[in-house]
């Protein structure tokens, strides 16, 4: 077990008393603030999570806001995915890419009107990046981190619960909407998004003040359907595939090799920092990437390094994330491989830091 | 005590094996990486290291290499210290500031070359503000991150092992200067520099693979000085008034507030981003300022957030950091106070999360 030193710099939330309520037992940092990880075990958090529905703190996902008659353009210069279409009241995943290609960051842009976003950051500085185009590029936009928070609620029984709090009207938000919906008061965005494949919605707490109102409201009116707080589950998202920014892919990889590609309009996006790059990768394919594994014999250790994947003497990949999952009734694991053998069935073996494993590259995840 | 789930996402460093062997038992995350926090004890290892000498894994202080023709200039535009007379071989503590004068990091520039330097990072992904601002300048430089890794020796017998290991030569490096000199085969900076007031080296370790034995070779060398794997010691640093980057200072404050005036020469800081901001800051000066804070009563929690500062019903200030100090015989402190009353002897209140306690502004830290 290891124990985390606590400090100002890794910044508490407005849930926080609520999360400490409940009873977390573990962290991550997260954009230098408390992420909880687990609460009874991540089993027990799991079958919960598949079965009922939780409240998660996840004021991590810090807002990068863009304001002004610029905002529209600078979005473009930062993703290679063409934002021309997305409309007021949209969310939409984008990778964000430096002027190689390189990943920066896999945020959910918000916008919230033409010459307004919210970015809903993954584990980067993506704000400094953005602050420092916009000097460069001498842009008629602020940009900022506003006082806005994200509280997830997810689950199946999540469309009831946070009715049961916002009106009957949020059954009828579509995936990657959101409206603003009334709260003691204040509009808050409530998006049909989140870090799960169980369903759910993402509530933009825009004031601090409003945290623990809203936190107990949802705890209070959840007993019907055996509310929990939890928090993104690591065996529900590698199942999954939810890719995890510095786990699978950091600034080395490009969008492609984490299959991304599905996400890049390359050659529309234009303004894209990273097109002229990422068109000659488009043209040419990756030459690794980001597949489902399944790994054989005992359970491993926690996976916090890469575990290459060899095959025979050469190395011919990497695994970013691996865990037990009682469903899958394997380990299920994330891992970036090289074209030669990417195909599926292909076995390989896995050296974690406690040995070798055998592993197999599936066709896809496990949900 | 609080938990941490480990993942890829929080990176071990090239001496992680050392210091897991060494008994560590917390860590912080630093730059997205493991940085420990004790061995033995706080109270520990801070009498060891005041009266022998500690290798320390700094890894997590990540290096932001820039190399071409326009390096000076673009080391020029990210702080108002004035680089133009620091030769190769020097360092320089350097606020990094935005265009508003705000604090984005304060690191230590190394200066290997008219056109290499690197950036040694507190707390903040700078690479993405340097990045983005080569780009948008459209300057001639390379900006990456590099495999340089700190490992620092500190302590009163730092001079003695350092010197054991790379020769007496280490002895007659000035303060904030460094040397090129052979490990191995291969040729390492050696700095005189660190985070500490007790003195000593860091040592820049470029390829990981070289991580390991280096420590071995400390260790090993060490024994007649009782050497031990340490850290960065909380209640050291705060005597020592050693500000901790999104602890004691964020993006909100400017370095005057900082006690960092002496380090910008805004005047002739010409290119810096943030000179137009600056320089109206430097005429009026801060209306709120870093003081050392002595307080009474009882032993503190953790201070895990900011805790106000009040003078009857007012707030005028906050408290970043405090820990109980054996040497000083009160809880040593650092807050940011408005000038109404920053006064040396001022009498306040600081308000705890576990209740208030007798806070008074001294003129100077312990150490």
């Amino acid at each position: 077990m290891t124990r985390l030193s606590v400090s100002r710099r890794l910044r508490r939330t407005p849930f926080s008393e609520g999360v400490e309520a409940a009873g977390v037992t573990a962290y991550t940092v997260y954009n230098h603030m408390l992420l909880p990880t687990v609460f009874r075990s991540l089993e027990e958090d799991y079958r919960h999570l598949k079965s009922a529905v939780q409240v998660w703190d996840v004021a991590c996902e810090r807002q990068v806001e863009l304001r002004g008659p610029d905002a529209g353009r600078l979005m473009q210069i930062i993703t290679p995915r063409d934002l021309r279409a997305m409309m007021p009241g949209q969310c939409c995943y984008i990778p964000v890419v430096d002027e190689t290609g390189g990943m920066l960051n896999d945020p959910v842009a918000v916008k919230l009107a033409e010459d307004r976003w919210w970015i809903s950051l993954a584990d980067s500085d993506l704000l400094y990046w953005i602050k420092a185009l916009a000097n460069g590029y001498r842009l008629e936009v602020l940009v900022d981190e506003p006082d806005v928070s994200p509280l997830a609620v997810q689950g199946p029984h999540a469309d009831d619960l946070v009715a049961a709090v916002f009106g009957d009207q949020v059954r009828d938000i579509r995936r990657f909407r959101f409206r603003q919906i009334d709260f003691r008061g204040r509009s808050l965005a409530v998006a049909r998004t989140g870090y799960s494949k169980q369903g759910g919605f993402e509530i933009y707490v825009e004031g601090g003040d409003l945290g623990m109102p809203l936190w107990s409201a949802l705890m209070e009116a959840g007993a019907p359907w055996d509310v929990r707080a939890g928090c993104p589950n690591t065996i529900e998202r590698i199942e999954g595939g939810l890719l995890s920014y510095g786990n699978d892919m950091t600034d080395d990889n490009t969008p492609h090799e984490c299959g991304l590609g599905r996400f890049c309009n390359t050659v529309t996006a234009i303004g894209c920092i990273g097109r002229d790059a990422l068109l000659r990768v488009e043209k040419e394919g990756p030459v690794k990437q980001i597949r489902a594994i399944s790994i054989g014999g005992d359970r491993v250790p926690p996976c916090d390094r890469f575990w290459p994947l060899r095959a025979g003497d050469a190395v011919v990949g990497r695994v970013s994330s691996a865990i037990w999952s009682p469903d899958a009734g394997t380990t299920v694991a994330i891992g970036m491989v090289r074209m030669t053998h990417w195909a599926e069935g292909t076995e390989l073996t896995v050296e974690t830091h406690d040995g070798p494993r055998p592993a197999l590259v599936r066709e896809a995840f496990w949900a």
